[in-house]
């Protein structure tokens, strides 16, 4: 299959295949090198040029009096706000930042327009207008609730079918399939494997059954892989670290389009049933930012603005996170302080609205039959005690050991991946990994079950029932130990499988981890206040009454690993204050996802999807991150003799022509003249190439035309200009050469730039991109590392050809 | 007492007592207005100084050399930073705005210090570095919940006080003297005033209770306004508008002082007890942040750093909101989304920490000795039917028109209050509403009880027992009716009394009106229940059941009328959803804050607190506010010809002394030379004086040497010369003229801007302050208005004398 495997990239790979062109954004890259352009300064002497006949078009003597005439001309709905301001724009190139600016200026203008409409009718499309962002987030919380059941009742069906089917009715899961008998070994409707082969033995009941589990779930697993491989490559892994880098503002077309959502609903369903350890919370966040990115393209106001998109991708976010977890409240939190990078208050309450549609309609389709919203919401009804805080302190530090140590050997483990010929057989690693962990896993009744069930047993009280054993006396060691066994089996397995090319999450896994050890010290201290009630740290518990609850350490301890491996502080304890329901246990939560986090930081200070999105190269500027350092922009800005520059006057198209045909610069500072260098603004190679086309194909315009970038046209009468400046960004943000880097690194935040514009004194000395300060923070923080991921991508050099566009071609979705 | 009555100066008053200098901020005025200045430019060619002894403060030759080596002159802790930077500062003046790139950078250049540290001795001031914010609000945590608790037991035992006293111990509320007793009536330790005076009848009981009622009421709300305005006039009010300012970069002395703290504390105690319609939830986010303040000064790091200061006054605020409603999510919430200005987020788990430890702190305290936090937690225990909805968003429809119309009023009222005689008998003004309010309110039992008491009868489910007839079938229509007028009464009430100079908040008033209103509807659905039970729109209802739910109305009510006084969003429905604990409940009052959202903003877009910001003047910029409108830069800049503009060279001590004596302008722009008006920096006028100082008092300084703003400075080779770098700050933001002013008013936002400089190639056009963005928005927002308050302003106008250090000197706390 030579063929899919040119095929099978990732975003991360597509992107660093397209790292040639991206690596010299706006950078100098003579495509003829051999051809040396002696000035970087580029101005031609204007020759006087005689045309009678005047095009209208961005043509005129004055420039002014007749651009406004013909605005409508190139698009349809752009205003001529943008003449004086950030310039026209043509649409983002895929693997492109985005310009917040531009964007919400664009909107801004828009607004304008809308607001300026009269009488019923205006008023009318004033508060559609209002309301379009209301309604695309009606919809993306609807159908994320909706998918979330869809998949929980899918992968609950295909799970059971590990272990028979229902003779009724082959699409009921088992519990369905028996729903009212009190005990399901009444129900004769559900026939086990071991029935249809009519074993009798108990040796040869468990060899069927192990034989089934391992066949189903490696059959899963690679179906789920095949799929992901031959339809889209872009529904491998969680996809949080992409969603993070698109929100921060970067363009990965088809990354949220209709093909990733089918392909990775199906996927994650397969994988859940496989037993994997792996969650489908993460692909949900995607799944719903699918929806996300579907429903604006119907509104012209988002589908037309990549900024305005992101507001709906961060409800949509949020909308993930609270069809995952339950918690409604928490994914807006999540969506603010991990997701978003640019998350405007005013979004907030569209985001939670979102967030609480999706939570309603998940309710609605009530998936488990339980009222329930996610499997492992639990309700505690014992009080905690201060000598428990040691222990919590404990898990705590536990959480953070284990996420910084995944994080390494996962990361490590990526790296190798991705090198070696591994990278070329995803299908077969898959299946090979899935066989060889379902065979271990099986022996181990915590390992076996999916873990989505596992963790709500594990957080369960010892009251309703008994889960293997967990709540019995006598057996609270022997548990213990198997759950330890489990932890760090299930430790290791996750760093393998999370990586693999399959849709799937690390954030149930870790909980499941953290679940496991906590009940194990739970059941350890529980068994040592059975044993030893007298001790001193026990004075606090009450006599003849349960005083340990090993549910709660379960949850503290999942709260604790979910901390360390990802690093989320508010958010996360937020989840988990909606899993429960009471303030009584958010205390200790907080306290462990606390000291987990301390501890992870000490190690490394970036959870795994910045991992991810740094072994990746996503160009992503982290808005929590405090930098100091001792730099100035003027270090490490490009220098303006390193750029090419444009003189306002003195251009033919031609001349231009040339210009874009010999370079490879994605953009161009524009200067009043090479002698005193004063910046006018700055022009990008797609919209200077967008322009020259479009007055290329109107009548009378020679190539000999002179071409204008600046209002200092010369008066000749009869002459037939073209004026760029409504293509040109005039009012860039420029900075002072003496700017400390930590204050651009904020402006860039802040501002959401895509690039800025070093002077002194109004002359240009330099120009600052996103993807300079990115290399500038890499440099800086993992001097080895880059240098690492580098050569990776070197090596992995692949051609030209992108995987989106080739999965477009084949099969024109989005 | 007319001496008191020129002290009694809210902030609002005394910032309009200062606004004659504010005004001008940075524009000319001249002090002696006879003497005119020919050129706005201000330069005077050098006149050689031969001079031989050299000072080696910022004088120097080549003004590098030697710079470094006296830094610690000036300020002990000040880095070398500020040199290249945004320049040295001194502290801010009262009333004026801060500077957050300044503070941030200092702050940036302490860490670097702080960093550089080897060794272990080294590596535990980084971990105390580190952990000195996290002390700072564990400290502001604890003390916030204590003094809430403290509040919450006094204020009971004082509202008791109004019916009888314990003789067993005086100072116990009459639940604390009667611990134990099963029904009240039995208690014998409770003497009630009646008991005292041995009235028999029922009618003389009644005027006796009625009696004591005003009585106490008018003396309680009496001694809360003489404290206020005698001690300290900051604590009236609510605080909240104040906060937000404060948080939104402006400094306000003593507002979070110690006396401002104790004052209203004891005030707010009282003016509860007084059952005025008045709440303590406001006033605890101001308590809360006096800590706030008052911890971080033991701390250098954020003694010196404004910026600093207010992330714990953030917090600070999240904590007293904690603590106001036991919901220490909605805390972190309401101080990101309403509070906070510039919340970075990586403070949003210290915030988060901060209100969780309030949290804590207080049930440790056990006000009520319930467990609950606040005495309004309630827990539901039935669903509620997709028809409810209906009511639900016509509670929300009520709770806009309540909060438009409360805002309008209340801000009437409070205008003519201002510019009227009334103003000047504030405490007799306190005495009489009182005095009345009590008259009317003892007639009616839900106008009665203090506020925070009805809000939680109201939300309660008839389970328990009943309250007042609420839950008797048969008096349903009596009481519907009952509650409507005290609804009705309560509004007109709390339009009056909020505003009153007591310590006092509008937040539970309002949800009192709403919890009465939305109980009334509630009650008539289920009498209508009742008595028809077959009517379609019940037929959801479960037959034999209790079907509707008249708490859960008032609760949602509730959330309506604040939603609409407020416009809080997902900061409320969080608040709501903490105190029912549920998540069951938060669609319905998600939907009546939106609906109630909605239809206030159709009338009025500000909240109570912004639209008291505004007729207080105070220069607060909206973070959430969009704007559109068609200006530049250009048109809104004070223009270059009206600012006065230091030249970078050719000044002497004496004509810079000369220029700070005849103008009264706040900053200067320094450009290179009057020909061609090179920006070069900014210096402020107290930097620029307090620097003239420092070099005055070194010896063999001449009051003619010359003074230099850059490095372009000629060699010679015996002169002394004064080098003004470091205190310039040589780093402005500078934006181009073209820039229009939405994207302004987003970079003073987002970057918390005091100023920025208008260019075009380099040269000056021009500066934009705060004030101005807020003068421009003014005139847009409010044409009208804002020429009302500036008549009102002129004619308020006090001598220049202001409140703040006047109370400074009396008692001499901060």
């Amino acid at each position: 299959m030579p063929d899919f495997d040119q095929m099978t990239l990732s975003a991360a790979e597509a992107l660093n295949s397209k790292l040639p062109d991206l690596d010299d954004d706006f950078t100098f890259k003579r495509k003829h090198s051999s051809k040396s352009i002696s000035s970087r300064i580029f101005s031609r002497s204007d020759s006087p040029l005689l045309l009678n006949k005047r095009s209208t078009l961005e043509i005129g003597h004055t420039s002014t009096s007749l651009r406004k005439h013909n605005d409508e001309e190139f698009e349809g709905d752009m205003a001529d706000w943008s003449i004086e301001g950030t310039g026209r724009r043509v649409a983002y190139d895929d693997f492109t930042t985005i310009d917040w600016i531009h964007d919400f200026a664009k909107e801004r203008a828009e607004q304008q327009k809308v607001k300026q409409q009269k009488g019923f009718i205006g008023q009318l499309k004033i508060v559609y207008d209002g309301m379009q962002g209301w309604i695309v987030v009606l919809l993306v919380g609807i159908t994320s609730g909706i998918i979330a059941g869809i998949i929980d009742i899918t992968s609950d069906w295909l799970s059971d079918l590990k272990e028979g089917y229902c003779h009724t009715a082959f699409y009921l899961s088992r519990k369905n399939c028996c729903w009212g008998y009190d005990d399901h070994n009444q129900c004769n409707e559900w026939i086990a494997w071991n029935d249809v082969l009519e074993t009798r033995s108990t040796g040869a009941k468990f060899w069927t059954n192990y034989f089934f589990y391992i066949i189903f779930s490696t059959l899963f697993a690679t179906i789920a892989a095949y799929l992901v491989k031959t339809y889209s490559p872009y529904s491998a892994g969680s996809g949080i670290p992409e969603v993070k880098t698109i929100l921060g503002g970067f363009v990965i077309r088809k990354f949220f389009g209709l093909w990733t959502l089918i392909i990775k609903s199906i996927g994650i369903c397969l994988i859940v049933a496989s037993s994997l350890s792996l969650g489908k919370e993460g692909p949900l966040v995607h799944l719903a930012c699918c929806f996300g990115n579907i429903f604006p393209r119907m509104f012209p106001k988002f589908k037309y603005n990549e900024a305005k998109k992101r507001e709906i991708l961060s409800a949509a976010a949020a909308a993930g996170v609270s069809v995952a977890f339950g918690s409604p409240i928490g994914g807006v939190l999540y969506s603010l302080e991990e997701a978003s990078y640019y998350f405007p208050l005013r979004t907030m309450w569209r985001s939670f609205f979102c967030a609480m549609v999706a939570a309603v309609s998940l309710a609605f389709m009530n998936p488990f039959r339980t009222g329930k919203l996610v499997l492992f919401q639990v309700v505690y009804d014992r009080e905690w005690h201060a000598f428990e805080m040691f222990f919590f302190a404990l898990l705590g530090i536990m959480g953070g050991l284990y996420g910084a140590l995944f994080i390494r050997i996962n990361l490590w483990i990526a790296n190798i991946r991705q090198k070696s010929w591994l990278h070329f057989f995803g299908v077969h690693e898959v299946a090979l990994v899935t066989f060889f962990a379902s065979i271990v896993s099986y022996l181990n009744i915590f390992m076996s079950v999916n873990p989505s069930e596992l963790v709500a047993n594990l957080f369960q009280e010892c009251l309703g029932g008994d889960y293997h054993n967990l709540c019995k006396h006598e057996s609270h060691l022997k548990q213990a130990l198997s759950l330890l066994a489990a932890s760090v089996f299930k430790f290791f397995i996750t760093a393998i499988t999370f990586g693999l090319k399959v849709p799937a999450g690390v954030w149930l896994p870790s909980m499941a981890i953290g679940a496991c050890f906590g009940r194990a010290i739970g059941l350890l201290v529980y068994a040592l206040h059975s044993n030893s009630p007298d001790l001193w740290i026990f004075s606090s518990c009450q006599p003849d009454v349960q005083c340990i609850t090993p549910g709660m350490y379960a949850m503290v301890g999942a709260a604790a690993t979910f901390g360390g491996v990802t690093r989320m502080t508010v958010s996360l304890v937020v989840i988990m204050f909606e899993l429960t329901g009471a303030l009584t246990y958010v205390l200790p939560i907080m306290v462990a996802v606390m000291i987990s986090k301390w501890v992870g930081d000490a190690f490394d200070k970036e959870g795994i999807h910045d991992g991810w999105i740094r072994i990746s190269e996503y160009p992503f500027l982290d808005s929590k991150e405090e930098y100091v350092f001792n730099t100035s922009a003027s270090q490490v800005m490009t220098r303006v003799e390193d750029l090419l520059v444009i003189t306002a006057t003195g251009h033919t198209l031609e001349s231009l022509e040339e210009l874009l045909n010999e370079t490879d610069y994605k953009g161009f500072p524009v200067v009043h003249d090479s002698r005193n260098m004063l910046l006018i603004g700055f022009i990008s190679r797609s919209e200077l190439r967008f322009a020259m086309e479009k007055v290329k194909t109107k009548p009378g315009i020679s190539n000999l035309a002179p071409c204008y970038f600046s209002s200092n046209i010369p008066i000749l009468d009869s002459t037939i200009f073209v004026d760029f400046r409504p293509w040109m960004d005039q009012t860039p943000i420029t900075i002072s050469h003496k700017f400390p880097m930590e204050m651009v690194i904020e402006i860039f935040r802040k501002m959401g730039l895509r690039y800025c514009l070093v002077t002194k004194n109004g002359q240009l000395l330099g120009l600052i991109t996103k993807k300079y300060i990115l290399r500038h923070l890499a440099a800086i923080h993992h001097p080895v590392n880059s240098e690492d991921f580098h050569e990776a991508q070197n090596l992995m050099m692949l051609p030209e050809r992108r995987m989106s566009s080739v999965a477009g071609e084949n099969f024109g979705t989005d």
